[in-house]
């Protein structure tokens, strides 16, 4: 059996565990949660406060040229594409995911009008994130395409055989929301190639989470978010990356000032500003983007330490001991894994199921257990199924930036008590409110 | 003459002059660029480090909820309702202007494809902010529009005379950026509606700055800016309202899941929420989202001083103030008024040019003029000519709620001096840089 002297053990060795101190983490919590809303980390509130009363406050409109800002997509940009195998100059922090998945999307069908007109569908998971979906529903709908959606978890994988010459775009994200399962972005953009498919890949789980190469991967259209593992705070602008062989090629429709190549000529007429720069629109939120900064700054701090290399390992031995942990303490309670075990499918989270049928009543129970374990102080979050394919999810993200091994135990061991306590099954676990 | 003891007796006797201490107002500065980006509210720096430790570092995931994250685009669009003559309910602060802009104009030209279908043209002015005139075109292009600017200026209006039968969409900004021009939107709007004509409002320069009363006038459809008259701070989220006759007819193509039905429910087909809300798309930056509340809560603070209304009498005094002094005192150099002196005509701001040949050699020398003012500590802005139609302009932005009437007189003084001394043709202020 793993004893808590054992993962504690992991910490003293785990040379990683100095990042935790960069990380402002309130008292008394656990938080598992780091895949949906990053933590503070402890530079942020200084550096925002110098935004906004310095300058802001002092430096008002000259603060544009001054302090930077007008640089700061471009300069985060460049902090971002170090975590997921971009050049410099090839990525953008910039407005939301939503926006920049419209953005790239819409580029990719201009090039696959261009270059494959007969090719009149994009491809998806059903189990993408939703709003990935909702983006690309509308495109197809403005440009006449449709979007195809297609099964693909540990039983069955559709995507392969719907990679057939009438595809134009296979949209995908690198590590599902809702299971924490990756794809091989080499591999599948390879097969995506090779049928004369482009690939835009969301990186909203995956950037500062796992390895990501997307040149080596030889991907099409990227975007990611900033406020998951990146810790840029609620709402910190997302990111866009786009390969620079079409870079260049079209520009998108979201073509406002920032994207201009001389914005401040101020003519009627857009010209779009070279590679990925007129995939910028409007002015950027200059507080949240200061904050997206300092998160990044935590990722640069780590290069000493082995980098991303080293978060991977660290990951991966996080949420290996949670499955196991789970399995040796909490078996006979219904709980089951929906994240695959292989470590190149698996994510930096680890989603669990409750079964039905296994002697309990009333639902998977699994809502309740979430809030009861948040009262508890240990932070993950639920994800309703769909009562069909989808079960019931218990989402638990493992940053290890800011999560050590006795972290682990504890979460499982407040897991083992909700679960032989019945504790889940107060009223006050079972009310029903908007979640994230 | 116009006296300096005359222009303090004015601050003296003016009701609104407590708003002022509302302001963090760098020492030694005269703001006249609240057009641009407004100044810091003294509430607003607490409220965004409360934001940051405590909402964000504390609460973490939770505060979606408990700190109400979710609603704040609904809740401030309800205070920026107040402002621009919209109910409850009909606006959301969300996004960026040229995104906003992007959705409402797609709307719009949904509406225009189903009533009028052989109606393919959007008419706007060649002197709109220039981003309006980018999205516009890339609209067009996808959609098989076209893009027609007319002129509109103190010499000729062709506004009228294009409301002809092939256009299906009049957009405009209702106060101009480089000149301070104002339309009269009910009329304007009345006599679009009469040629069956939609209308598309950006509110930029006047939410805050002028009365604005979107129901009255009948607008179709407005969008707006949070960062300049509204103090939102650098980047603050945008806004938009669309008329509740339209709101629930189509949805907009950057469909995302904030501005779904029921976002948590995750489903995979796209429904839209109703009314406004379908006009939200992605997560929104959270930190700016609060400075932007600050911002509009300076707003509210000043109803007990008659709102709007007294603020818009005291921006007609600050402006012809202003007027009135540079006519009287620094006569003889060449400056021009850009501005329409009439009230109806004018929005916050004066822009005033300065003539060639006026016995002054080397270009209009406005640039060099507002760079020698900013090294004064008064601040406005420059926007270049084309060499055409539009002359260079000294851009001075007016906010009652923080410029003061003894203000004015010093800036003015200020602008003599650097007349007077020819202190502008140092080559200091003669180096081009980007500007605002």
């Amino acid at each position: 059996m793993t004893t808590l002297a054992y993962c504690q053990e992991l910490d003293v060795n785990d040379a990683l565990r100095p990042l935790k101190d960069q990380f402002s983490l309130p008292p008394g919590v656990i938080y598992l949660d780091g895949n949906s809303l990053g933590v503070l980390p402890k530079a942020t509130a200084a550096r925002v406060a110098e935004v906004v009363t310095q300058e802001w406050g002092v430096g008002l409109i000259r603060s544009w040229n001054t302090a930077g800002w007008f640089a700061m997509p471009q300069k985060i940009g460049n902090k971002i594409a170090k975590l997921i195998g971009a050049n410099a100059g090839e990525v953008v922090a910039t407005d939301t995911t939503s926006i920049n998945l419209y953005k790239v999307l819409s580029a990719a069908l201009n090039i696959a009008a261009a270059d494959s007109p007969t090719r009149k569908l994009i491809v998806s998971e059903r189990s993408n994130f939703p709003t990935d979906l909702y983006i690309a529903e509308a495109l197809c709908q403005e440009r006449g395409y449709t979007l195809k959606l297609v099964e693909s978890d540990d039983k069955s994988d559709e995507i392969a055989a719907s990679l057939t010459a009438d595809v134009a775009i296979l949209m995908l994200t690198h590590v599902n929301y809702r299971t924490g399962a990756m794809h091989d972005m080499a591999a599948v953009t390879q097969a995506a190639h090779t049928a004369g498919i482009l690939t835009v890949w969301d990186l909203a789980h995956s950037a500062g989470a796992v390895h990501v190469d997307l040149t080596a991967s030889k991907a099409d259209f990227s975007i990611g978010c900033g406020y998951k593992y990146l810790n840029g705070g609620p709402g910190a602008p997302a990111f866009v990356w786009v390969n620079p062989k079409h870079a260049g090629r079209f520009w998108q429709p979201l073509a406002g000032w920032w994207g201009h190549a001389t914005p401040f000529d101020f003519t009627p007429d857009y010209r779009p500003a070279p590679g990925v720069n007129r995939y910028l629109c409007g002015t950027q939120p200059i507080i949240n983007m200061a904050a997206l900064d300092c998160g990044l700054e935590v990722y640069m701090a780590a290069e000493p330490f082995g980098g991303m290399a080293a978060l991977r390992v660290k990951s991966l031995a996080l949420t290996d001991l949670f499955i196991a942990l789970v399995e040796e303490r909490c078996a006979g309670f219904g709980i089951g894994l929906a994240t695959p075990r292989a470590h190149a499918h698996r994510g930096s989270q680890v989603c669990l199921t409750r079964e039905h049928g296994a002697g309990l009543e009333g639902g998977s129970g699994a809502f309740a257990i979430v809030q009861a374990l948040i009262a508890r102080g240990v932070i993950g979050d639920y994800r309703a199924g769909d009562g069909k394919t989808h079960k019931d999810i218990m989402r638990f993200g493992f940053t290890p930036l800011y999560i050590g091994f006795e972290n682990v135990w504890h979460a499982v061991e407040h897991l083992r008590q909700v679960l032989v306590s019945e504790e889940w099954k107060r009223p006050e676990f079972n009310q029903k409110h908007a979640v994230t």
